[in-house]
């Protein structure tokens, strides 16, 4: 591997020849060799947004000059676009600011920007990695800015979709099969009737109020605490700074980000990012219900539940041939662990900074995309591979309702409570019908047919 | 022990003589030798008003007697109003859909009023526990209903004042130290100036900033599930139900209930329960800042930061004598650890439901009613012991002011940051002043004089 | 209320005349209004322990007379007895280190062996809570060993036996029904055939494996801080306390407690209280497994698995009349989500130490001690009133057997596993018996069945 | 890109040309297009590992012909060896049995066979992935014995070197330093003197009691369930190949396995891995307080604690010029709060399986080995970048130790607990030495200087 020299306030550092990064982030690479966790590409992007609205915002300012404004974008563009992932080499295992992916970003952008502009890497002028590319900033507030406009983008981008296109097929299958009566089940015991509609469309609600849960969390995530600089204080950055800065990334992105009036808020705690993943760990629980109910339903197909028949994904068992699991209920429920684990680290995390700033910030982050981007990635999986691939099992659901001893519920009303306990439990200690049973304890057979109908329990 | 004996559909039982519950509630004691962990006082009141408005409601809907409803009306306003707490023997470990707590709040209802109308105590007549007292209800709907009322209540008129309370004694202090220039930290390291009042200004934040995430759970708190009786269907109560029911509590608790249009989504799941408790792990996570930020400034009295002198609570070391330590900070930062436990608690209680009826009800409720009363609590003391008893060590502040070396931050703008760096280090390893160091690499005493002031260095 | 006035060397107090209690208490008893939450009786006959202990340690090395330790000792027997429960008033929420219930012990102690020997509450002599009682200890050193006498004690005189008995019952069913061969199930799917016997024995093993997992724990838990002192170093304590204390304890205790070689470890940090608590998350982990496999068998009684007749215990619905629900299985689950939570807790109460002492120690001992409790007694519920009285449901478990195309696997050996795939979709796609299935396939009728016995697929 | 058609029992599927992964494996990519997690290196090794002993064990009982275990171990070594690593494609998010990866290496190892032997890519022939290298077993039996396997190499080979490592480091600053007496801390507070080598000393025992703590997990880790197969039966696999499969293990990786004797309990449940996990989230607790002790004693340079001096690492603030941070600190305590969080998916993975099969496998193993590297390789970090470069600040230990004034603690034998108080508290309120305020209370000097000498108040 050929090398080439950089030197910066702190020493000379040999650098791979081909990579634009430079000495901080060869020295980090060194000294975290810890993990292979990287950020992905949410977080990178969003950095390269950071620093192409903090040059357009300077550069409005008169704080930098507008030729090297346009290197320093092009170069964060490059960044946007995906084309840099290889020169950022470090896991999220660093400092705890994510100073280093920050001096990585501005180390790739300042020497980016110099190669564009005919000057060689490690030139560290024209453009200058702090001086300019830094320029009106720190670690201290880019970084968290970085991970609202990453986290933003996850929770509404991503997630808040793929949670709508779960509740679409979710409702699709209780419209359809609104009218299909069945044992309601508590306590997983025999309870009376529902409808295999009805049980769609609770699961759709809880998913329809999981964007809601994401939207109650957005005030305090859209406050960006760029313009803090060095501990909250603003230093070294003009006035207008922050409030440009945010229109320019709003416009950007189309999410109405604005300036965090106690920009420390925002840099020494991450309540905002737990408070987001909070509402992530709240969807984890829905899904983790809905994952279990429908394998549940779909226990068997011969000696389970039955009632409804989990979609033959081509995959099978690697000694019983033929097995059909109900493998996407298996992966969304893991998805929902690893949810739930984030939660407790990134409420660490959270709890853990000490006066003007938090340093957990990257395994916050790290946390917070994971989450989204997996529960994402699997409810759009289970909608499409197994909502929209259920069939109900007509014969079973007819047949596990025909031997409901709940329907004694609606005798209630009639006879009393005490007396219908005792017909239930004669059915079924002698092994009887519920109708049979209420006629041995002098309920005409004519009443009962009147009274006990399973298509009028399922409502008032 | 004298007794008097109970018989219901299920059979006969000996009740102590001088106890309102009934057979239900007598087995449930000897079924359930589990703990010593009771309902609080909240969840009882949450539970008479839950019948006295049932009774209500279906007494306008003619489906009560109304005098059968004012005995029990009574009785269940005896319960709201905290005598009859003695007779709710039973632990939280129970049944999992808390039909054992309503079972005896029927029972005990029942007997009263049974009392009250002149017959004697498991007359089951002329009120009926489950025939008037439960009309209309399921434990399936009514349980849940109480969780919500109970969880409003202590968010809405515990721990919102609590939070409120902090917050502003937070506020005062930040008015009052607004001048208060001092040495601001990141990494825990000496960092660029920052003003004490500016750091209680912060956490105050914090603390308002928990208030608003209270209230943005609110709206799926605010909808109950009463109404679905059995499974959700609402088999066996009048069609208006729901919708008196949620008139008469909104009216009697001030708070604005509505029916939930999906009664099973309240019944199966506890995702509004859980949201509001991820809204107070949030809050948890700020106030563990809170309690260790002040004790860290606290720290001393002589060989710590020793910025803030930790009031003397009149407390001591058994041995070390005169020894005064952060006991606020200590009580506040246990409480969040037990709440980010109980975190965990109701995510696994939450996702744990099978099909119509979610089975960790009163762990849940517990959980969500110890974490707020206990936040509340553990607020107001550290506000009125800790927080308004502070005083600033004026003398120590300053000396660890002027010692900063991160003053240094002020002149990158003029000499640029790698001149800055060589300085810094220079007076760190050399142990000279800043101006000094300065001085040596170059930089005029006047200009650094005219760069480099605290007082200019607390915002852009 | 009349009071006495007591006087310290921090001032002057009112307290309840009839309290034993002192200043310090007092004065905690108003500075933590927090909570409800008390010690449980375990960490109160601990603490008498430690102190009767102490005293006796000190006596032996003529570091304290005979005639004070006789007081001093009765006055801690006492407490061991229970009979001063009510002299014990504050809550966890205090200080982190314990101190104010290690004072609430010395000034109780102080106050009781004085009214023994003729003076008057309040004295301060004879007998000093501090130069006496507290003699040659720290709260430091003293409440982390109370801490780990209450541990030992739960986990091996409460949970042990509890877990040994829950094991014994699983283990009768398992040799029991050894002979019944049912349906076993993989991903909740119909898999090759098993016995019920053999799920419960499996189940017992999990459970006999807790116990080893709480011994496991014990050589770090046995060691004692106590001779710590302040901050650790054993300062104004006899070099022989520590070794004559611990053999003290052994002795009346009954477990091998030996002196921590770096006392500082068992105070400024509690890994071995987490390390306990871990053991005990897994158990919990097998206990929700096992309450749940154990309601999923027994789900129905006529839609659901129905394998399993869940036992009548008396309870019931307050709206479904006859319904007999998993209620065991309810409570067993609950507690293990909150010893889940539990874990959250202790594990950020053990990390969150600074340098010489932890003080998170209330919580985290409280968190141990319910943890070790719930599950004593919970285990000890599900043994006798579930898996005592669960009773196979033998029609059904040879209905579900016999419906199995899983079967198919026997298959393997003999036709391959591509060909056995075959005949098991077939026969579940046009429902027929596998051996139907497997003549279309072109399986002779007396092959299949000289290969497929149910009977010889539960072994090797 | 190119493909070729393969052909299995479920179906025709086009395939990357130059990947040797069969249609089982085409499916799931597709399928599951979740997340970017895959298995780490040590999983796959394990998996080869577990093909390699498999082949040897059938072979040795002439289940299977040598010259097929000759071509399935070279194939297999070359999954050990990493070749293959390209060949595994899938995430850790499909079926919770680990079944898309054991048959990804089926269908590897059966490919690579075949063509070793000249037969053609998806020929199934003379090498079948399921009649021959799936031979004996079951996804069921052989993923999780995958998983015991590289998670004992984790632990031993991995995690406990490092711990040596970081204990070896920390044990040689306590040699160092044990003559350096200091300021001691309990509560954050100033308290009795203490060395600095003792409190290496103490972080060096808490490390290595986690070693301790994952030995003390070791006896049921090293228990594999391979020989369980279909549903933990053992049908289709020789009596005596868990036997060979063990001592096969054994001796190519020098661990002690045995076969589990109950082979359903290692694949119902998943207990031995979360006792392994609770055992490292005891250690991260451990790591955790010794980041953020050795951050706290060296938080500064000139305005914090300032006793010990962070090495400068060559990175700085991106805007405060020459800061040094606690990097190491940092990195390390993000880790633990990973493996923390990391507890709670491995405890809600293990709890949740159903009947025979735990199906969270693929995300407890993930957790459990990302946990144990993680902690690994940052243990070493902070031991090679932060312990062994870290300097005393003698000036700063001497002066913060001269103005201690719990140094009082040294009066109480002599003079009573309530005097030392008084004393104490004159000192500070009046600012005066601890002498003068002795002896304003009556002590006279030559007592004082008796009495109170640091270096004898180190031990009793």
């Amino acid at each position: 591997m050929t090398t080439r020299t950089e030197t910066d306030s702190l020493g000379t550092v040999e650098i791979p020849a081909e990579r634009l990064w430079g000495p901080q982030t060869e020295r980090a690479r060194h000294l975290f060799a810890i993990g292979t966790e990287r950020f992905p590409p949410l977080l990178l992007r969003a950095l390269g947004q950071q620093k192409w609205a903090a040059a357009e915002a300077n550069a409005r300012l008169d704080e930098l000059p507008r030729h090297l404004t346009d290197a320093i974008q092009q170069a964060a563009q490059e960044i946007i676009s995906g084309q840099r992932d290889a020169d950022f080499p470090l896991t999220i295992w660093q400092t705890g600011s994510g100073t280093q992916t920050n001096m990585n970003a501005n180390e790739v952008i300042a020497n980016r920007a110099n190669q564009l502009l005919g000057a060689k890497l490690g030139a560290r002028a024209p453009v200058h990695p702090n001086d300019h590319v830094n320029r009106g900033q720190s670690s201290n507030d880019s970084f968290p800015t970085v991970m609202h406009l990453a986290a933003a983008e996850a929770a509404q981008r991503r997630l808040k979709p793929a949670l709508e296109t779960l509740a679409a097929s979710l409702n699709a299958r209780a419209e359809e099969w609104a009218g299909i009566i069945k044992m309601g089940r508590t306590h997983l015991m025999d309870a009376v009737p529902v409808t295999l509609g009805g049980e769609f469309a609770t699961w759709a609600r809880q998913v329809i109020h999981g964007v809601a849960r994401l939207d109650a969390a957005m005030p305090r995530l859209l406050q960006l605490p760029q313009g803090g600089t060095a501990a909250g204080t603003g230093l070294n950055r003009h006035p207008d700074f922050d409030r440009i800065f945010c229109e320019v990334v709003a416009t950007r992105t189309g999410l109405p980000f604005t300036p965090n009036p106690d920009k420390s808020e925002g840099m020494a705690a991450h309540d905002a990012l737990l408070e987001l993943h909070g509402a992530m760990n709240t969807i984890a629980a829905s899904l983790m219900k809905i994952g279990n109910d429908i394998r549940l339903l779909g226990s068997g197909p011969r000696a389970g539940l039955a009632e409804l028949i989990v979609p033959d994904d081509g995959l099978s068992s690697s000694i019983m041939p033929g097995k059909t699991n109900p493998t996407q209920s298996e992966a969304l429920t893991m998805v929902c662990a690893q949810v739930m684990g984030n939660q407790v680290t990134v409420t660490i995390g959270a709890s853990q900074g000490h006066l003007e700033l938090n340093t957990f910030k990257p395994v916050i982050i790290q946390a917070v995309l994971q989450s989204a981007t997996l529960m994402a990635e699997a409810a759009t999986s289970f909608a499409r591979h197994m909502v929209d691939k259920l069939e109900p099992n007509h014969a079973r659901l007819a047949e596990n309702l025909a031997k409901s001893l709940m329907l004694a519920t609606a005798l209630n009303p009639h006879i009393g409570y005490d007396r219908a306990v005792a017909i239930a439990k004669l059915a079924l200690h002698e092994d009887l019908t519920l109708r049979d049973a209420a006629a041995r304890e002098g309920v005409a057979g004519e009443d009962f047919d009147a009274w006990v109908k399973p298509e009028a329990m399922l409502r008032p």
